[in-house]
């Protein structure tokens, strides 16, 4: 308790930057671009570099992607994810999480995950554009699925892919529901529910479009799995 | 136009009771118990039968059941449909309508689109509780749906089995949400709009739990490919 | 079942195309323009277009419409229904299939499943703006109802015309909610719930603006009846 | 406004009585019996009674409605309507209102509303179970509503009747959606939905199930034309 | 009956335009300028002007009231109110109509009510940003309410202003919820109950933002009134 | 925060109860005895009490009052409230605290809020069913609420009395949706949103039917003050 | 994938019941009571029995469970979770799962999730009642959580513990929301946005009440981990 | 009553500008310049600053701050607030109001509440990301919220935030939801519900990102408590 309260942190003002939280719970240090001004995503990726956090930028525009670059040498842009990680030393890829979507429109945030997966040590394996509608081709992956330790499912519309999954799996499956899709879609509302609602056991659900959360949990699974 | 408006029918006070209906469309009238009295029920039915027509009472409690079939010889009770059909001359049934649930609990909206479609004279083939969670009991009657001509579809919860089913059979899915599930589920929107939102093209959706309509839409189509 | 596993399909890496279903099932091959790249949609066309198939991409942008007659000969582009269909050899059309619209606003969505019908080889008849505000309107055009086998009523705001049209025809009504209106309107969702709810049997639903959707589903009907 | 600050009302502790709203606008006072204690209900009759104030008790349990009609020798129970009023001198009875329902369900309703404007004095016409499911029902009636000066339309499940009665007739509509139905019915919302969005101009809507505010209002309208 | 079928209107093809309405209704047609093109707009009040009629535009953008303006001699573009209007022949003023606003933002919708309700030949008094927040404000108009005939308040936000009125006056409210406020404003939603939900007799709600619709209604019920 | 750390509670099993909080806060403790089985409610409930603190329990029903009476000697059972408060040494009353109810259905809630406030040590003002449908009620006991320093107000239906109030005091007021009502009601979520947009500033919202909360916070206000 | 479709399972009619899904994924046969008739759960459970199956009946009514007790020796009825297991050979028990509750009432869904957990091979601890209210109950218990290789959290209400335990340690947090609560609870909506809006990566939520899914996830998680 | 009725303001025709509420109510007057025109904000500006008001002009935009600014001397532009106040005498700052936001992008409505809570009159102390993910930081401020008298809580997706503090000050708790966050955010939705459910009591709600409210409850509490 008392460890708690003297845990350091560093005060910038319009945000308090954890220095020690990968250490404690090795999950990377996330800066969520949108709602922030471009100096305030910068000044808080120095401070985490500085405290020697692999940092992971979500949802960043083009233009303050390229910025970040220009800062910082290690820094990657992940284009369709939308992100950009700064991570000086990797960590060595523990096999075992692999990244599902129902359609094409679902990579950016599939993307995201996987990146968020690979940044805390992870080897991912993908396959996209596996939806229901022509089962046959999730079928055709199925055996790709026997190995994976934990499986992120991200699908939009109906969002029934990962109740089939979860039904052919016997690992965790992390369920993402995304924003594709138009008119009783709701923007996710949809898939999210389904995903709830799903008959099969072993499926859990993150927001609508949080590929991050999906990477950290399938991440922290699939390590914990490791250790 | 000007047969439109002398079309004729029984003004009973509550309720006007067509008697032409079900030779211009073919379909049999239906009286939807809820929200009635058991007089009101009575009346209307009589009204029909004595019209000629074939008469559906749907959402029908034990009892009120029970006093149709005193009065009505003809009258059948569908308990796990609960629906009473009277029907004096039932129509030659035409082969090609299939019914699936998802689940157990499912049944009842089942039943009562199949008992639908049978009395506007089609032939039902049901197969219950192949939900997605467990495929192979979808892939195990998958070659029994290659005849069907109409399939409908009764789930609950998340509501994917529809937009799997219509992604392997090359004809209409009919599909009908029911309120089965707890939670997230809201009484059958989840499913809903999991329908709604189907990948797979060849799917419409009816009212939750509105076997009826599942079952005259089924039943015209059947009927209308044998014509 | 073994079959299904070695349905051919292409994988691009973003999307895996069939190039069975439409044998398989008849129906054209769809892309939905929006929520994709101009690359991915264009790598799926040439995929599909070599694979022999009809396409039709929905939802597509005037500049990328232009994109895609600059590649493939076949293709033409349907402005009012924001869509292109490639179809090198098109189908002898049937006909029954009837179109109307409830107003102005709804042609966009009811041109989207009129062309979708078309293409799938089905003669389309289309009466717009006959909505229930002036009744008269669509009595007058009830007469070339009559020779319908299938109906698509595209609606927006109260959406009450499916319920109307369902009253006066004997054939299934494909109900198409579309976000036309304000306010209340919740862009379709006051049109889908009404449709839902109709009163008339006979009536199933699409989701709102899915033109696609309910054509394919008539075609399907239409087609089915014919064979 | 000393006026105002000077209107006199009898407190009961838990309510405060109006005695001079009735003279103030023309309208009978009202007791929502849902929700008040037995004792409440009695009390606050009373007060209004010794007013001399027209009373009308709504959402009245059969019990407690025969409590009134021990107490109060002028009360009359409405039954369907699920309504007591108490009316020692009724008005002359100016027509003009007319009371249709699309269903048999939605009499309660319509009823409460009829009994409203009746107790305002207005003779009320009623004409029910005319919904669009089967149009040459309205047509039938049609003829009768041309003398109408205002129409109270009562329907639940797809709420389509307004538009269409608003669309035939040249005097104002008033909607009131009723709680008929099931599913995504919502318990009204749908019903209100449509209504809400009508096409037609000179419809307005009152609260689900408002049967005595749709009735004040027809009842206001009616009689402001005859003054 | 028959009469009803023999109307006339006029086929543009995407819309069939009445030219009989006004006279049957007294309402003015309108046309609903979004989700038109331009051209159909044109196209539609040029035939609605040569049927004869007076004609209303409404949610139209500047630049095409100046096309408007540009061909229609009678053409008057209300600025605030968002709406040309087109009348030949103007009727004469039938004083009654009364119109509030609770805030500065609801002027808009109120204009295009008040508009509406002076092409149908009422004379309109308007009150604006009398809102419960400050009561005198509303005290202080109240003398001016005594000689409505019917008023119509437009409010978004917390909608109050609408019970409150209805409480003061004894004649019928038309209240118009207006999407103005944020959060938990949803775009009107919050207002839009508040006022189906209102404790005082005499109110009915329209569309939000439908100030059109306010303004018929209310123009209906004053010009009744006065025939 | 060590000592934070170090505040004693008891562990029931079930249950965590503080013994310091009334301390820290000078808040009763409440328990919610919905939820909970008669034996959890009486453990908890006499752990409170040898803890020596003031008790609360809240949406009780008459057989468990009953219960607590017969256990505790300074239990009181409030029976409009639902409330059971046991309280061995009341304090001494700060005046200041002053509830308000739209209508006679909003009392049990009020009442629970008062309670609350009273055994918090805070003298209560009541004046209910003065709802904004007779204003002049409203503003009969407006020079009462002179004094007040926190006023309470609950309101079902439109919710619209405390936008009122507010704009006529200059003391904070705590406004409570309550669950009276029916239709487009929603179970107080109409009156909640109508709280939520007040235009009046100094008004903030407590949960549908919470009387405890906003009895809790009016108190805290009022004695803060007092301090 | 032949193998897949080899897959046994016993039709009973109304269900099938797969005879491997178990030895497939380790996680016990489920029967959701609710919504089945009697007759149903026991046929299922006898034929999961034979099958070899460890068995949970969820939800579950106290005449059911006695029914169940009496026939079958193994069976367990943990009253509680309103849940009958039926275990002959349980498995030896792994440490790492943890259950927390935010307070009393979120207990029965708290010991479904310890109870599937347990039947799956899961030592489980369980901590109750440390909700945000009272942090320090919550900082009491901290040290020993520092052994939970996954720790499940039950909250209703405001649903903000999961977040907060999630900032604390470095393991998957399954969230599970409860329809614990009144009014804006809206039945466990409120919890279940605020978990999936979590600020604290590394939590997944599951379906409202659904201890069940929570509990298989876990003990998925910790299984995986030991193997 | 008659005070009431002769209490003056300005009638600008869009807008009724009063010049006394301030000294009624202490609260400064406020502009919210969001859908109004730039004239009618700076009429309205005028007004009141020729009365003697303290101003705050609320969402207000770059350019017309900027315009503000020119006109009035006393004008300053709350950047990171969106807000413009014109004050000309500052009143004497009480300390006591504590303002904390969840993160970074909280802040500008945070700044809002602040900034109000300032102009009436009060001593801000502010501290800023301390949301529960990192319970450290909340515990490291928390020496310094022992002396607030009330605390306002800006918090967005999971609004966890309120629920912590309120358990841990002795003080009334504003709670304000942000439109931070995406997906099941659902533009502050989530937030809001998460308060209004808090198990913490002392904790009161406004509306979504209403800084201006929440300010100005805080001001009027810390200034009532130092009358």
């Amino acid at each position: 308790m008392s460890a708690l309260s003297r845990l350091p942190y560093e005060d910038l003002g319009h945000s308090r930057v954890d220095h020690h939280r990968q250490l404690r719970t090795g999950i990377p240090e996330v800066i969520l671009s949108e709602g922030k001004t471009g100096e305030q995503v910068m000044e808080i990726a120095r401070s985490m570099v500085e405290g020697g956090s692999r940092v992971l930028v979500t949802r960043v525009a083009a233009d303050r992607a390229r910025d970040l670059l220009s800062v910082f040498p290690h820094a990657v842009h992940h284009d369709s994810a939308r992100m950009v990680s700064i991570d000086a030393s990797p960590l060595q890829a523990v096999p075992g999480v692999t990244v599902l979507t129902a359609g094409t429109s679902d990579i950016p945030v599939a993307e995201e995950a996987a990146i968020t997966a690979q940044v805390m040590g992870n080897a991912v394996e993908r396959h996209f554009d596996v939806g229901v509608a022509g089962l046959h081709r999730l079928l055709d992956v199925l055996p790709r699925l026997a190995d994976a330790r934990v499986v992120i499912v991200a699908a939009g519309m109906d969002g029934a892919l990962p109740s089939v999954v979860a039904g052919l799996v016997a690992c965790p499956v992390v369920a993402v529901p995304t924003s594709t899709g138009y008119g009783a879609a709701f923007g996710g509302i949809s898939a999210l529910l389904t995903m709830l609602n799903s008959c099969s056991p072993g499926v859990s659900v993150v927001n609508i479009d949080n590929g991050f959360g999906a990477g950290v949990l399938a991440g922290m699974i699939n390590r914990g799995r490791a250790e």
